[in-house]
């Protein structure tokens, strides 16, 4: 019978070509599917939270699929955690209900972009392939006071390069915050969903905010004109992080089996 | 005049073939060679406190060099450091004394080594570079005991694959300390000199102590027996991380420079 699962990853992107499948490229998509495939015994369709670009990592990146295979959902996990490379690990599976779809079923996402302001990044634990390296001075409440301008159900077509015509641009940012800690600057954005590198070209537009270069309140004409080129240049990939996948509990619980042939069973 | 100049770097090994030159392939002297020779303007050849091989990170190797070039240092570092890429930072580039040598005049060193042992290792900050995962348990007592046999003045012929017939295989190993922080064992070996892959087959005997396969008092006899084979298997390099080097104060003083014709200065 088929049953569908969840499962949570957490992925370095440094060496993969972003999740999505694409034909001879190393990418998350199909590193899970082929692990997958060689434990269920047939192709997997992966369903995605969402895309992650090249280079941009995973705390908690959610993905669904639907199996014949019966064995149970730990056996299921340690099977394909040991076909799995060091850079890419699951960090939960279980059996959910047939009716989720981990794209269309997500509620909200974190992504994190972490931005290192100190001198020297000693590299030998690795900050530099998971922090974007800022060599000027940023204003903590400057930026603050432009991501103000995200928050909320907007337009977001001055975010994102993409051009395709009939989609709409329109998401809703619940919150974007900026906070320090240490040598680093924090920049949490929270959304119902996020349009091709916008939370990149956000950032990107916050750091020109924070240089100086504009004012906070610049922010809302860069939205308001809908036109991409009014914005900051899009962040390095590398700094970027997705934290986590938000779906309604109530599609996260294995559907109850009805037991065939139960002599017990009297409903009609 | 020449200037004997002293640089404490951090790099991440995963992607250098080791510290030492070697025609073609990319190595820590050689990428630090060829920015310092594009500032000072003449060839360097740089001296190393040991030679990493390829894989093994340091927080802390210490190098040196003899220049002709008149910066300061705090231009020099400068100048040096926007040259190198993300996994090689330097930490600290100071005049010495002209007898610094950053091979001979070491007086000790430590190397640490990152044994994982949790279930999951998240990859999206990039520990799986930085730490071996075991996926045995390890009994430390029994390394801690194993341990305290490395530690003196003794011959390693047995944690050494090289056979240099003349060299001396003695070392002195002043404390193997095993110490257990969250999911992680660390392994610190300070001594005064290592062996070519000394400290990574101290540490495949430690494990195979630390399984089981071995009491930890047939170190002893691995240890007299001054064969290689006897040893347990060279630990994966990824996992060791050479943490620093010490040298005696008075060669890390910068001489003083006699002012040349100074009219002040009325000595013979």
């Amino acid at each position: 019978m088929a049953r569908t699962i969840y499962m949570r990853v957490a992925f370095d992107g440094t060496e993969f070509h972003g999740w999505q499948y694409q034909p001879g490229l190393r990418t998350v998509q199909d590193v899970l599917q082929e692990a997958l495939r060689r434990v269920v015994r047939h192709p997997v369709d992966l369903v995605g939270s969402g895309r992650t670009d090249a280079g941009v990592h995973a705390a908690g990146h959610v993905s669904s699929f639907v199996t014949t295979c019966d064995l149970e959902p730990a056996r299921l996990y340690r099977a394909v955690a040991s076909r799995l490379s060091e850079d890419v690990a699951i960090l939960e599976l279980r059996e959910v209900h047939g009716d989720f779809h981990a794209t269309s079923a997500a509620l909200a996402k974190l992504y994190r972009y972490r931005v290192y302001l100190g001198d020297t990044l000693a590299p030998h634990e690795g900050l530099h392939r998971y922090v974007f390296r800022c060599r000027y001075a940023l204003d903590m409440e400057r930026m603050q006071s432009a991501a103000r301008h995200f928050e909320g159900e907007m337009d977001f077509t001055s975010m994102t390069p993409a051009r395709t015509a009939r989609e709409t641009m329109v998401r809703r940012v619940f919150r974007c915050d900026i906070e320090r800690v240490g040598e680093e600057i924090r920049i949490d954005v929270e959304g119902d969903g996020f349009l091709y590198r916008q939370v990149r070209t956000m950032v990107g537009t916050l750091l020109e905010v924070g240089r100086g270069h504009w004012e906070p309140d610049h922010v809302a004409s860069v939205l308001a004109c809908r036109d991409r080129t009014a914005a900051g240049p899009t962040a390095l990939a590398h700094g970027l992080c997705l934290q986590w996948v938000r779906y309604p509990p109530e599609l996260l619980i294995a559907p109850e089996r009805s037991v065939v042939d139960d002599p017990e069973d009297d409903r009609p």
